[in-house]
C-alpha cells in the first residue's frame, strides 16, 4: 500500500515531466507523421499492433485524459474520425479499436495522452481484448448514475 | 471469403439502421444517465467490466467511428475529459482505459459510436489487454506515413 502511493505521488511529479512525446513535438526526435494541426499531432506507432497503427496525440501537455482542457480535447476528438478514415484506407482493414490508456495499471507506457487507432485485420492480429463483463443491478446503478452526475456539476460547474 | 464479404453488406446495411441506442436517445428505453448536452449522451454500461464503467456516444447516428462528422466528434472529445474525472473521483479509481470498437471483429456489439470509460482498480478487474506489439522498420514506416498522409488530403482535402 505505501508502495502504491509513492508511484502514485512519482506518477504526480512525472505528470508535469516532459515525456518523449515532447521531444517529437519540439522536433528533437523524428517521428513518421501522418496529420498535424495547431492541437494535434499524428504519427507511426513504432511498436505497432497491426501495420496503420497510428497515435494521435494533442500538443496541449498532459498526463493522462483528465487533465486534457476542453479545447485540446476537442480538436483531438474532432480529427480522430479523418485520421481513422485514412488508416482504413491505406491499411485495408475496415475494423479497428481506439485505446487510450490512463496509469500504469492501465497499460500507460508515456505519460502524455495518446489514442491508439489500431487496425483489427483478423482475431490474431492488433488489439487483444478480454470482456469479462458484469452485469449492472437497478439498485446499484441509480445512486451511481447520481453520484457521477453530482461530480460531473462539482467537478466542472458548466457542465 | 464470400461470407465475409456478404458480412461487409450486412453491416453496410447495420450502419443506416437504428440500434438500440437510438431507443435510448429517444426516451423509448431508459438509461442511467450521466451526463448530455446537445451533441452527447453518457450513461452507465448495464454490462460493466469495473464499478463505474461509462458509455459515451454521440447523437448523431453513426455505426463506427470514421463515418462520424467533425462536428459531432469534436463535441464527443470535447466532453470526455470531463466525465472521466467524474467517474475517477465517484470510483475512487485514478486508472482507466477508454475505449472505442469498430467493428464485430474488434468487439463492437451495438452498431452506434461508443466511447467506453473504464475504470482499472486492479490487474484483474476492468479492461484486459493483450500488447503483442511489433516494430515499425524505417524501411516501411516512410512510404505508410506518406501514403496515410495522402489518404488524409484526398479523403477529406481540408485537412
Amino acid at each position: 500500500m505505501a508502495l502504491r502511493v509513492l508511484q502514485g505521488k512519482i506518477e504526480g511529479i512525472l505528470t508535469v515531466s516532459e515525456t518523449i512525446f515532447d521531444k517529437i513535438l519540439a522536433g528533437e526526435i523524428p517521428c513518421d507523421r501522418v496529420y498535424e494541426d495547431a492541437h494535434v499531432l499524428a504519427f507511426l506507432d513504432i511498436f505497432p499492433l497491426s501495420r496503420g497503427h497510428t497515435l494521435v496525440i494533442p500538443k496541449e501537455r498532459a498526463a493522462t485524459l483528465d487533465a486534457l482542457s476542453d479545447e485540446a480535447a476537442a480538436a483531438l476528438g474532432r480529427v480522430l474520425p479523418r485520421i481513422c478514415r485514412a488508416v482504413q484506407r491505406v491499411s485495408g482493414v475496415r475494423e479497428y479499436n481506439v485505446l487510450q490508456n490512463n496509469g500504469r495499471g492501465a497499460h500507460q507506457a508515456v505519460f502524455h495522452v495518446h489514442f491508439h487507432v489500431i487496425p483489427k485485420p483478423d482475431e490474431h492480429t492488433g488489439l487483444m481484448l478480454e470482456w469479462p463483463s458484469g452485469r449492472l443491478e437497478p439498485a446499484e446503478a441509480r445512486p451511481l448514475a447520481e453520484a457521477l452526475r453530482a461530480a460531473l456539476r462539482e467537478l466542472d460547474p458548466t457542465s
